[in-house]
């Protein structure tokens, strides 16, 4: 479909099983986190450097907070996606 | 659910009680407060320096700012699931 | 309520009055304010630090932009709560 | 009203005229502006230093960048305050 | 309308054509760009400066992501205005 | 439509195809990682800079974080469109 751009992407699936909707909040927010780790994945693909990487993540409190902002914002596209499981 | 990625995932819960649905603001502003914790201490996952790293957090400005930023963006979720408790 | 997770939470109201509503822009601008104050509050409990701090912000520019997401980012949450005060 | 907090708050005008309505979009635009303006005002008081960031600001390029996002956050708020002017 | 608030701004024209309503997406985004550009213009009014700062920008990669949010955050805005051209 | 405005505009095309629709959650994914990284190529239009930056961004642990950011606020506007795929 995006063949027409000059762009190439990784061959990787970003997001789990194709869909954002989840039978309770607990797995929304895991999905969030997967969905967002995958971008890193995406960018990075890697392996062992993306294991270098999360030591310094966890280690780092900037890191910390920024990594909670990228799942706070996968987490509010996927909990309108689920009606709030309400 | 999620065991076809090959990303592994701390079992620790990430959304207490399982659900947005607060009584009140002030319990659903607690809630956004909890779920910003859970991801650092799902990417963090040692105790020990998770309180080393709350002494940094609370005396560096830039970043008391940035927790507030993350905490803003859980309550926007959390407060539209409750239809801002209405 | 939250008591099955392992966080601690300061004994300190989050939102003031308990509600989002406010009678006018203005107010709700002012509780955006407070709000973005109060989680600053709950990270940082030493009144004597956060004067420290505040002096801090008030001449550091990148922190000042900051503080200005932080309150657009709460305010975006009353002002739907308040219907925009049509 | 919000007395029975511990904050104190600068007594400035946050919101000009006290309402997010605009007549047209580039009114609304500057609306963004202003209110991203009136908070950098309550957190530094002092007209004198305003001014001497607003020269940092002008000359630093990730502080032109965070402005802009800050305006680009005030404005998603009024757009839908006023329907996006359709 | 603003003259009762003792800020100044630059007389430029902050959303071209004075409307968030575009023809197709392609449009949209094109006017989210210039929607970030025009606050940077807003706030470094001297061209050759910003021609200067263009180069810090493009050279950059944390400048370009940056520059990135900003787009997607007026995007977001420009999107609703326009109903996602459905 | 902006030759009114003084800015220049890279003409190259922002969103592939021209419209936010996708078929599948996955496609909506990819296609905010391309309108995501098709800024970055507006704003630094050499190919070579570009490689290498991505080389940098791919090493550096805050960057990768960014990234993810821009991409769930690309994604956010795309599954709004997409009425999540629902």
């Amino acid at each position: 479909m995006y063949q027409s751009t000059s762009l190439t992407m990784q061959k990787i699936e970003l997001i789990p099983n194709n869909t954002l909707i989840t039978e309770t909040p607990e797995e929304g927010r895991q999905l969030a986190v997967k969905m967002a780790r995958l971008i890193i994945k995406l960018t990075q693909p890697d392996a062992d450097k993306r294991t270098e990487q999360r030591e310094i993540y966890a280690n780092d409190p900037i890191m910390l907070i920024q990594i909670g902002q990228t799942v706070a914002m996968e987490f509010a596209t996927i909990s309108k996606a689920n009606n709030y499981w309400k």
